[in-house]
């Protein structure tokens, strides 16, 4: 047992996990090193600094000068790109999901880490995880940029003025940092990037911001919220207060007024939401004692009793000294990395542990167009001066000469250049794929060209022809399916009767995968039978749809 | 009719079809442009240049930068980024798929350019659909890089030698410019990158060119193309020359020698092929002429009996003066569109027209580190000169002086930064999709952990337990369905018997979304029943696997 080395497992790739790697492998003697295994369990290769994510959206920074490789920060520390399937305290041991090999791999440790963050809670709103874009990842980012896009291509050409009011209204949800910072950089993205569209005016943009409290960016003193408030309506951002979203559709956001509970339909067909925080699955899954949804830890980290068991970051319950929890932001998770790595290497050797003591250097929120607004040590700045001080501090804070580098030459560049209108489609469109529609709202219209196919998995919908109803569709039932055999408009519409959640699936999916499912053939042929269609149809060979 | 407009209408939004727009407009008076209406159909809103695509393998080159927005270089043309339905040259109709609106659009028009280029002709191969990344297109190369940086990753942590291999093994088909120049940028990236990984050496990457031929660089003089050989043979390529590719499956390349007859197996996890190309289905709709797929035309770039009907680029077959026809490539495409635009405008006007002209400035393949080979106006350079030739030349030509600037200062950081290793998970793995084996290939393994339920569509599989075969699994039939119910390792194995081809489908989309299609949930059951197995479990909530 004594050449058995030491292995300290994290559970993480983010600030909090990495950087605990990092003051770990600084915190320790040459000969500790020998002895001690290092281990970082992540789903991605890399760490994204958040507070950047915005200006991917306007292109401002390059999409992957926001990240930076693990292996760059924690070098000496082993890497697993995995997702984690069970944590086992009891047997300390962690089970990873296979990959190109079907086979699990099983992890043990002595000291665990758990720095996993927060999952996006989509079941708050109805809606949410089919028809927004959320705003978290650097995929979010530059699914945004691509939405964002294609709406404008799309109005570029539309001649039906409702429709083309659709595609310009941009509809960004929470008024906290994130949804603030978004909406700032979608709407200078949005302002610069349509003088290369020739039929599309400046006064026809509209960006909404969604704020439930009665101000925006609460994480800040009020006079600074002010601020950010008029800098953001002089520049054509509609905020509306005191308003809740309730749901959202594939054409609309449905909001209510918290005071007059009065409800409204916001269409737009680009919608983000900066989706609140839960607890995520396998932090649940632990025997660890939690307080809203975060693991509980002393002021030295470690999970009470649980020996060897730590925990930090977003997930994490951490005490400051002020007696206040942590507050879920990069700042607080790299000091936290700090004092966890030296209370493992404090409990290795047997000595005393530190106790948590950072409490926070400020709060900085990015306007775009060279404003921000920032509170540091107490002081309140606003305007182009707390825009360089946001630039200069985060740059400052970015890990790796290399990145620090790039953005620096994107900025620049950013100074000269115009806006990136390219529209990359690499995300390709699922072809089977859940839907929501709010009660009255058309799920297709009679003459719409469709290619998909239909089945009601909850609520009622109803079926008009030339504006009559027909018949009503329950629970269960399949619909459309008439679009699995030719490219033809509609003989009726489907109309959402309550609101209704729906499974769609396009007809190349249908056609070149599902038809071999056992029983699909057969029951969509009969189905389309009792409707008085030849099912023949589904057996031809479809065209190549790539 | 005095006031309406001449309806120029342009398909594809390649080289030929937007400098066909550009140059319309520079050969238009500004009367006939007030009389004229152009417009262009693409399925991206930008072009990409083509020649920069292997360079987005290393990250040399930003993956953005080696596109350009169509708007911007043809600014007075009108653009539906839509995919083409239908051309009727009858009607003179042209019909757009859908977008967000499902309405078909019908574009009526009096002059017609046909620039649709190539399709990838995945028939020759089995399995190159399913299991090879194409190299065509800017998506394509951006999941090259990421396939390459999850291979590394899995690599390092992989303890079975034999896995580990077939994970450092990258293998790409086709000799020719594209082949040759993305061997050479993969080959550059996986050297730079691997000095981040601490588990694998540089001896243990094996880079393997397939070329059918008896040399690579067919377009090219010998003398350049054994010049190429010998750069990339120093830096570790293994060439494989007189060998064809003759199917691809989830783990190996199976290739032919075509002198010895001999087949052989490269295990492989990352497999590119440079796929023929093949007409576009639209262009076969056409009733035009065609010669080996392409559109003929007269020298005037016209197709002959219907008048106002224009193609060129790589859809076309266009003769040069020197008799030959016009190879497929950016520079000829270019002029030709210079040829097309001033023929146009002649026949507007009722003017005599211009014959295509141009027969090449020369040919450049880039060879990575700072080398590459060269014929221009019949003279043959090679070495560091070629390399600053060929990005002197194709700087010039790259169109936007704001990308100019953007990508000389990529080039120009690239000298001292460090590769980019960061995977970008933005493809979404499909959940339901086509695969294919070739006889003797394990489909799974007895022991695996799946969460994929299959079914054989074509030939034939057998099941194996402990070594012994127990049965065989004929066409149409499913298997592996306990996987849809619990992460348990399977009980026996599954091996192709013959080449097969299956659908399978991954337990989180089952259990979200098939389960909803009519007959699934029942037939699935009793499969299940019908193999002691207990379908309730089909019923129970999944957890939450996004």
């Amino acid at each position: 047992m004594a050449d058995k080395k030491h292995r300290i497992l994290i559970l993480g790739g983010g600030f909090g996990g990495v950087y605990t790697a990092l003051y770990l492998d600084k915190a320790m003697t040459r000969a500790e090193k020998e002895r001690t295994e290092v281990t970082i369990v992540s789903n991605e290769n890399y760490i994204v600094f958040q507070p950047f994510l915005p200006e991917v959206i306007s292109g401002t920074i390059e999409t992957l000068h926001c990240i930076t490789p693990i292996r760059r920060i924690a070098r000496r520390a082993r890497l697993y790109t995995r997702r984690i399937e069970e944590i086992d305290t009891q047997k300390k041991t962690v089970r990873l999901a296979p990959d190109f090999l079907p086979k699990p791999l099983t992890l043990e440790y002595d000291e665990l880490v758990v720095g996993l963050g927060t999952r996006m809670n989509y079941a708050l709103v109805p809606g949410m995880r089919e028809h927004s874009i959320p705003f978290k990842y650097l995929g979010d980012a530059l699914r945004l940029r691509n939405e964002s896009v294609r709406a404008l291509e799309e109005a570029d050409i539309e001649q039906n003025p409702v429709e083309k009011k659709k595609l310009l209204t941009f509809v960004v949800g929470g008024g906290g940092f994130s949804g603030v910072e978004c909406i700032a950089e979608l709407n200078d993205f949005l302002t610069a990037a349509i003088k290369d569209y020739s039929n599309i005016r400046q006064e026809e943009i509209r960006c909404v911001l969604l704020q439930s409290a009665d101000r925006i960016l609460p994480e800040l003193g009020e006079s600074l919220a002010l601020y950010a408030q008029s800098i953001l309506g002089k520049r054509g951002v509609e905020i509306r207060l005191n308003t809740r979203l309730t749901a959202i559709s594939a054409d609309a956001a449905i909001i209510q007024n918290k005071q007059t509970k009065e409800i409204e339909r916001i269409e737009a067909r680009t919608i983000v939401s900066t989706v609140p925080a839960a607890a995520h699955p396998l932090v649940k899954s632990l025997p660890f004692e939690l307080e809203r949804d975060r693991i509980v830890v002393t002021k030295y980290l470690d999970v009470p009793k649980f020996p060897g068991h730590w925990a930090l970051g977003d997930c994490a319950s951490v005490p400051q000294i002020d007696g206040i929890k942590s507050p879920p932001t990069a700042q607080h998770a790299l000091r936290q990395a700090k004092t966890c790595a030296t209370n493992i290497v404090a409990r290795m050797r047997g000595t005393s542990m530190k106790q948590f003591s950072f409490t926070g250097l400020g709060k900085l929120a990015s306007l775009g167009q060279r404003s921000a607004v920032a509170e540091v040590f107490g002081i309140k700045i606003k305007g182009i001066l707390a825009w360089f001080f946001w630039r200069t501090v985060y740059l400052s804070k970015f890990p790796g000469l290399d990145r620090k580098i790039r953005i620096a030459a994107d900025w620049t560049l950013d100074l000269i250049l115009p806006r990136d209108i390219t529209q990359l489609k690499i995300f390709p469109a699922e072809h089977v794929q859940q839907e929501h529609f709010h009660g009255g709202e058309m799920i297709f219209d009679q003459g719409d060209f469709g290619n998909k196919f239909y089945v009601l998995t909850d609520g009622q919908a109803e079926i008009v022809k030339n504006g009559n109803v027909v018949a009503t569709i329950d629970k269960g039932a399949p619909f459309g399916e008439i679009a699995l055999v030719e490219n033809s408009p509609r003989t009726a519409g489907v109309r959402a009767k309550t609101n209704c959640t729906l499974v769609s699936v396009a007809r190349p999916a249908f056609r070149k995968l599902l038809t071999h499912l056992p029983g699909v053939r057969d029951s969509v042929g009969s189905i389309m039978q009792s409707h008085g269609v030849d099912p023949s149809g589904l057996d031809a060979p479809d065209e190549d749809e790539d």
